[in-house]
């Protein structure tokens, strides 16, 4: 009893209310405020308390309720989060000026958007090859002029963002990254949409988080990439959360958008991958083409070669059809 | 050296062949055989071994190779594995004799082909509901007579499938059960149709062992069910392992069944997840509908009116036309 | 407002009583009771209500709460549970009668209170080697009655309980079979200890409802045996979850045994898990030991020879002093 | 065969050497070389590659064989990775100046030679207490200068490196930047020691590629510390994957630390998971500890109080003397 007492002390002294249930066994004590939060960790290391569940979700600014409608903004000509399916393309790195203007036009021609590419590349190994740095962000600003397709690519440091900024429409914001609060924070600064995609093993709750730190430091046009997440099983590189589309369809305004490539990592399985997730309500997906995957210098194992691509687009643009939305 | 030779004589010995790859800091020892298994924790333990890694599968009747062109077999009027989807729908239990046969019309006429409904039923908890039994199955058998719905439901112990049998048209074996190798070999025994449900934290690889089990005992008719496998995700009750539809397809004959109830666990994401497995290729879904969800004696959480069942059936049927198959 | 009266309502007619705490954007609906289950489903899938969190645990005679003391039991001249740790010491597979003879007196010279040897075996593969079967019964009792250790050994399905009982001391229920209800209600009857594994995959609190499965059977002499759990990792076979030593010895009262072999994999890691495992509380250990690993039929990379076993279990014995208990 | 070719002259052309062992049904071709990375992607997108197994790992700097007696270095009086274990200890955040100060005498007093706080946090919510900064910085130097400790904190982006070295002996990187690739170049191109947390999902091989990545640069101190890993198991904050103790032994020469607050995540489990890692081997301890936990401003629910550290110091050096080490 003095223990209790003393739990409804310290809510009470931290400017909450509190409401008691006496059960049986055990006593819940309901702490009722104003959306502030508590740390959780003090009121669990107080004597005779069990566990501390929380009621509320931790975010706000990417919550449904804060914008029940959804969220949506134009790239280029399109209006992503509406009932149109946004479409982004091209190889896991930019390798040379030839191969991603080769890239772009294929995907463009075969119905992309948006032409992705990685300049700066987050390699597991120092040996590995780390991308071309601001040449490959020359030459997607090329392939841009070329094609008219927006630019997507990743930016993996606080202290490039203004660089790759300079160059990019969307700024990609990869696993990897996604509790990099520095570079969390200079995105949220920028007023260049982001591209967040989900950690290897983020609880979508912690991927809502990241975007509301973003969100919370004024730049409003997050997108959330689901590309699949670690678990035991081999035969794929990740295993495809294809829960999360409705999930945060239900839980976020934000535009969800999928990428079968990394969420496979073997290029058979990306278009079963791809056409699911757009029958499970994905608001668009990003894909990795490359004219001649056995050449590619990342990602070889999961691009589809343009041909492919081409006839993935005509599959989906069905499926699209089939459930009343439209990929242009 | 000795250390190799070691090694090399234990394989010949065993009557395998032995290629060898001299590297820079590692030798490479292939086996090469008839495809008889060899002991791998044999080799590891020799000295100076340091992996051994299988090159072929371990399982020969459930691979695709034995049967490129695929397994299909008729159940009623349905042809499983053909270009039609089938489509099996039902409570997660059997609770009473007018909740099943409720059930089992309005799932007819939604469009379902099979009945599904619990009998036996493997709880957690030993004060949980545990199915009426062989009641059960009899209300199971009378629903069949006045809808003309074959029967799918559980069978948990090798002792009750003589029992189950007599009233089933399908055998199903749990996620629980997926290992319990008595169970597969006494419905490998018997002649009726199998789904095989994928166990909670199973490879892939290991679920088409177990497939191999019951085709090792002289049943050819396996289906395999694919309901989520447990990961660090605390959202949704499982993940649906959606990838496992286009991996299953290529690498094994057999028929592919998605079950979306249990792959979210709840009834708000069924459908995206429904409709995502037949643009990924699956052979089938197995869905719980429950005429009054909240009433339901397990899984209600992830049931579906019979309203809103036949409204997802309407949107499936346009997925599958829209990849060239069907759901009649 | 007509939502929530519909949720009391509910649960007042089934008995509960209800306690309300209104926050600004949730209502809170304790459920207050006398310890009966509810089934959770049935209130979820009402409308509004958006998730029901158990307060109690869903086990009550394996918990801490109904026998505060701890349990202990004897096993030939040892008391399991008490301050002295048990060791339980053997090959994988019972292979032959020499083998099993060879390895009782090795592991008992070493230190081995109790023999462990499978006759039969659970294996991924139909083509692996499934066990001797009763022959192997039939050697591991000739090892007893030589050396005088007790037997425990691998009990597979229902109708062999009777069978194994009356050879084995101890029971022991293999990881696959965790949730095999039948199972676990048929070792429940019979009065033989328990050696119950913990599932590849399961959360610490469906391991306690599967023991109490068995104490609600009525046999009260369970032992938890925590062998890894399957996680992403690749290096090791399992990961072993050291943690589940200190919170099985907060929320049960049961014994909880080590299983260091199966938990690493590899011998090479076997001592440091098992040296671990004494200084996190364990009540004792079950180690695979074969006098040669490199021709056992199976688990030979993770079998300790018995020189090194021996070695072992002098570091274990003064790690046990060192926290205050012994290893006799 | 024609495919097999292509594989064969696509690796020679690479400047690899070729070894061909043809099996019954697969065809191994061993790419020999002298260390240089190969891209496996390209290969496994060659017609007929099933897929690609390195034999070497992708380290070689981090590896125990390129310094098979281990690495020692010293770190104020104590020699890390020697037989003598290093403890640090210390509160989680910098709260204010009293706090910091009071712990760092208490932790000295109960036997730590380091002295751990959190200036800069990583915090998954934006609303969450961040740390006091470059404050938080100068209070643990003014602790150091009071009781000698030296100090590990983390540092969360490139651009803080030379800030937070100005301030503190040991730089930590935390486990959601492990993969940050920006901040790792930046610590190995400094000269203070790294403490190097394994990631959330991280593998082993991963952890020591990043490790590679710092000693690439130039920093040879670097300290493993093993802090639990993320699974399905939801009962701890994460599972102490304490296999990584013997695994990183054997394939690195670098220390290793273990977290046993971070691991299990609750203060009642700290103490034997951390009797545990000395007893598999590690090289030493970090222990969240704070004067009142119930008033912490972060992980309030895995600190010690200083008294109960302090026997938990007296457990552990008892265990450490029972192996032949000793915490001094």
């Amino acid at each position: 009893m003095a223990n209790i007492s003393a739990v409804i002390a310290r809510i009470e002294d931290s400017g909450f209310k509190v409401h008691l249930s006496e059960g049986e066994e055990r006593t819940i004590i309901g702490v009722i405020g104003d959306g502030r939060p508590i740390e959780r960790g003090q009121l669990e290391r107080m004597p005779d308390v069990e566990r501390c569940v929380p009621i509320l979700e931790s975010f706000k600014l990417a919550s449904r309720n804060f914008k029940p409608a959804g969220t949506t903004f134009p790239i280029g000509d399109h209006q992503v989060g509406s009932n149109q399916l946004v479409l982004m393309a091209g190889p896991c790195s930019v390798e040379d000026r030839s191969q991603i203007i080769e890239t772009a036009h294929a995907v463009k021609e075969a119905g992309a958007h948006i032409l992705r590419g990685g300049a700066f590349k987050p390699r597991s190994s120092p040996y590995s090859f780390q991308g071309l740095g601001e040449d490959g962000l020359r030459y997607l600003a090329e392939a841009r002029e070329q094609t008219g397709l927006p630019i997507v690519t990743e930016v993996m440091e606080p202290g490039l963002v203004e660089l790759v900024a300079e160059y990019a429409d969307i700024l990609q914001i990869g696993a990897r990254n996604m509790q990099n609060y520095a570079l969390l924070h200079a995105v949220g600064k920028s007023q260049h949409p982001v591209l967040l995609k989900r950690g290897m093993s983020s609880l979508m709750e912690e991927w809502l988080m990241s975007a509301e730190y973003i969100l919370s430091h004024g730049n409003t046009r997050v997108m959330l990439c689901e590309r699949g997440i670690r678990t035991f099983e081999r035969y794929t590189r990740n295993t495809f959360d294809i829960n999360a589309i409705p999930v945060i369809k239900q839980m976020s305004h934000l535009p969800i958008i999928a990428d079968p490539s990394h969420a496979t990592g073997k290029w058979e399985y990306v278009a079963a991958a791809a056409k699911a997730s757009v029958a499970a309500g994905a608001d668009g997906l990003i894909i990795e083409v490359h004219p001649h995957p056995d050449q590619a210098l990342s990602d070889g194992a999961q691009s589809l070669k343009p041909k492919r691509f081409a006839d993935l687009v005509t599959e989906m643009k069905a499926i699209a059809e089939a459930i009343g939305r439209t990929l242009p």
